[in-house]
């Protein structure tokens, strides 16, 4: 290998790392927190966003587009939202530059100062419940379903590429609808969107679930999630969707008359996901030799690489090879041939596998000879001979295969990490020595679920929609609860 | 008409922003100089991109995406960049917020200073050749192609909605060669690029030329651009495309190692359109009724509006409808049935006038009986009754009749209002009275084109490529000049 990798095993942090740089999907910036999305960590994201964004007008959804800074006044008005933002902002102060005649250098011009500093938007419910005053009058103006593909900035003290940077690129859904139900309606439908996705492109199980009260968005009435685990066994928020009552309109006086004639405030959701979505995709998948990405998100799906010597033998793989990718185009499969002559076969099956390619297919002389092709899978690193007669639909037919055997791997070893636990001696040893998911009891309280954490490191990552109801205790109070809920550690 | 619009021949300004506002393409927002891009501009914009972003790919770009913040010492670093964006940038000083005591509200926490000031992005090439330099070692990372569509900040004092906004959404493209014959190929190829976008899909003739040395883009050695004219004989212009020459290789020292084996520094281009195009499209076209649209470029090509009295009636359009809906869609026209029963047919048909969709069919009861439709466009208004067998057939023909038409009015005009003049007071006659491109003999002085703008308000828009060389004396001074440049009024 031409690039090192370190094991999972050894650092699962610096795994990670390695896989992200190393795979040519990001790169570290000069600016702290922020990262700088390569090429082929943008395409995809792009090929994430295409996806999501069909389902978002699949269902009814524009886009549109809201600006950058957010004056400070706005963000206070809602007091639970300034509360969760105002300690991760970034500010603009001032609007030019000019020379300094002291030391020739360039300097902030005082009198260039802002009257109202303005915030380079965290999340933008603000600014949006700002313009729908003036766009929601009546009920005949709701539903009123946007969303906006964008850059948001949150400060974060500690950085990880993709998974927590200070500029990260996102979708934020914003609604408004006349009635709580509808708006409930449009939350849950969302988030069954993003299951889908996670589960279906990324090849990802999630649970989805809600928020307990201390996790929620600031400024919900009820925070909606989807939680994946991870090869380490620490959790990751995939996805928020949130019922936002009317907590925005009523900051903002966004009023409507209903079919009655009366006015009554606008019932509102935000949901979103993000660049983070690229780090859960490397993380549940991945492997010590590199990236393994699932077919339906892969930027690349096949990769052709020719083993020859010399011209003639060249020539006629070329001939057999344009066809074969002509062929696998016209069917849809995202294909390249390498033929690139400063690399060797070696270290372009070394690349490819670095970078998550799901199949690879060898083609040389002898194998022309034949009409076989050598098939590698880079998920189970399986090689086949296959027949060069209607290699197209078996390709198809493998793509498929290792999309849904991704899953199912990623399933089994997720349900293999939900484990109940009964008391919190049990709760601290499963999470030190198995890791996942940990269904306990819990008391409802704020106050344990803080104390659970300080001690353990251990969020509640959700209470699963539809969970069973059963009378237990607390993990760590012994006060009497009715439900298990889900925790673990997470990124 | 439900809503008014100003007559260009009235106030050619006002019915611009009539037209945007009430054609819901944009909106003011709570930040100055900043819009909202509303859903019906939004998606004008998505088709643009796509448009675009397949061009790009199809030359060998890639995207990717570089920070939001750039260090201000990083815009220092390039002597003429950094002189032609301090005096309009946002800055941001400060990374937290905090509650005041003394007031009870929210302050900027001033101990939470950045220790560098961060300046939000007026183009990227700073921190971008910042990490080209770990990106390129040899002529083996050359040519190195790039793309990012961004939003970025410009603290213009004079804004109008798409034309001129603090913030916009743009695409730059970054690429870096080996060789300046190669940085200057690129150049080249991407202003073809946007003048065919311009052209056949925008219907928007454009000159293609080079700016003078004033007009240049700070730290460019030369810029290319293409420049349209407006109804109101005023240039705009469209898109630029720069060589860089070395300027910003130098300022980050980015240097690689040739065939050779020596080390030398790298070419670069820079090139971008942005959301500006929007209001050029706006302004090329429309009229006094409402945008007009060209159909490649619109989102809906075709509404459908039915006529008709009572369910039975309803029934029976819907039905035929239907199947001409999913035949148009089938042939890839963007089509929609608005049969929703809140508003009369008229208040529809001026809707989508104002809204610039260039085809509307009509179908009645009666038209049904006779396997008719009337088909009405919206650039010529002219409205014609089509047999309903082979519609979809007739509508693409249409479309694309239409595409043309508006191209060559359009082209007419523009035509029509390239007008030499040899003295000083015939080029000033000839910009109030009838407006349009100026070709004149200009010395070639920065001082004598200062002097022009400040006696005319009119600028070099561009030394057109392949220009006829021809003898002449300077307008203005008298002194020889060897070719005349395009002056003009511009946006």
């Amino acid at each position: 290998m031409s690039k090192e990798i370190t094991a999972r095993s050894e650092d699962y942090s610096k795994w990670y790392n390695d896989l992200v740089l190393k795979g040519s999907l990001a790169d570290y910036s000069a600016v702290r927190g922020c990262m700088v999305i390569k090429p082929y960590g943008y395409a995809l994201w792009e090929g994430m966003r295409d996806v999501l964004d069909r389902k978002f007008k699949d269902t009814g959804h524009q886009n549109a587009y809201f600006p950058l800074f957010i004056p400070k006044s706005f963000l206070s008005k809602e007091a639970a939202h300034i509360e969760g933002f105002a300690k991760e902002c970034a500010v603009v102060t001032h609007y030019r530059l000019k020379n300094d005649p002291e030391t020739g250098g360039v300097i902030v011009d005082p009198e260039a100062k802002l009257e109202e500093e303005l915030i380079v938007r965290p999340t933008s419910e603000t600014i949006i419940w700002n313009t729908y005053k003036d766009w929601i009058q009546s009920y005949r103006d709701l539903p009123l379903l946007i969303n906006q593909w964008a850059n948001v900035v949150r400060w974060e003290m500690r950085t990880r590429l993709f998974l927590r940077t200070a500029e990260f690129l996102w979708q934020e859904g914003h609604t408004a609808h006349a009635t709580a139900a509808e708006a409930i309606a449009e939350t849950t439908q969302m988030l069954d969107i993003y299951a889908d996705f996670a589960e279906n492109y990324m090849a990802m199980p999630v649970i989805k679930g809600v928020k307990s009260p201390s996790e929620r968005f600031a400024g919900a009435v009820d925070t909606y999630c989807i939680e994946a685990l991870m090869q380490d066994g620490k959790a990751l928020q995939a996805g928020t969707s949130h019922f936002l009552g009317q907590n925005f309109a009523k900051a903002f006086d966004v009023k409507f008359s209903n079919k009655e004639n009366k006015l009554d405030y606008v019932w509102a959701t935000s949901w979103g996901v993000s660049t983070r979505l690229v780090g859960a995709l490397v993380m549940a998948h991945s492997d010590d030799d590199g990236l393994i990405l699932p077919p339906r998100i892969a930027p690349l799906q096949v990769v052709i690489v020719p083993i020859y010597k010399g011209d003639e033998q060249k020539a006629k793989i070329d001939e057999k090879v344009l066809a074969i990718v002509a062929e696998l185009k016209q069917a849809g499969v995202r294909v390249k041939y390498d033929d690139s002559d400063n690399q060797r076969p070696g270290w372009k099956f070394a690349e490819y596998e670095m970078k998550g390619v799901p199949v690879r297919i060898a083609i040389g002389a002898r194998d022309l000879e034949n009409n076989v092709a050598e098939v590698a899978r880079r998920d189970t690193k399986v090689k086949t001979s296959l027949s060069l007669d209607g290699l197209t639909p078996q390709i198809s037919a493998l793509l498929e295969e290792i999309q849904q055997q991704m899953f199912d791997k990623a399933l089994a070893y997720r349900d293999s990490h939900i484990t109940p636990a009964d008391t919190f001696e049990e709760f601290e040893r499963l999470l030190d020595e198995k890791g996942g998911f940990i269904s306990a009891h819990w008391d409802g309280t704020a106050e344990t679920e803080e104390q659970i954490k300080d001690r353990t490191k251990a969020t509640i990552r959700c209470i699963p929609l539809n969970n069973p109801q059963e009378n237990g205790t607390c993990i760590l109070t012994g006060k009497p609860s009715v439900q298990r809920v889900l925790f673990a550690r997470a990124y």
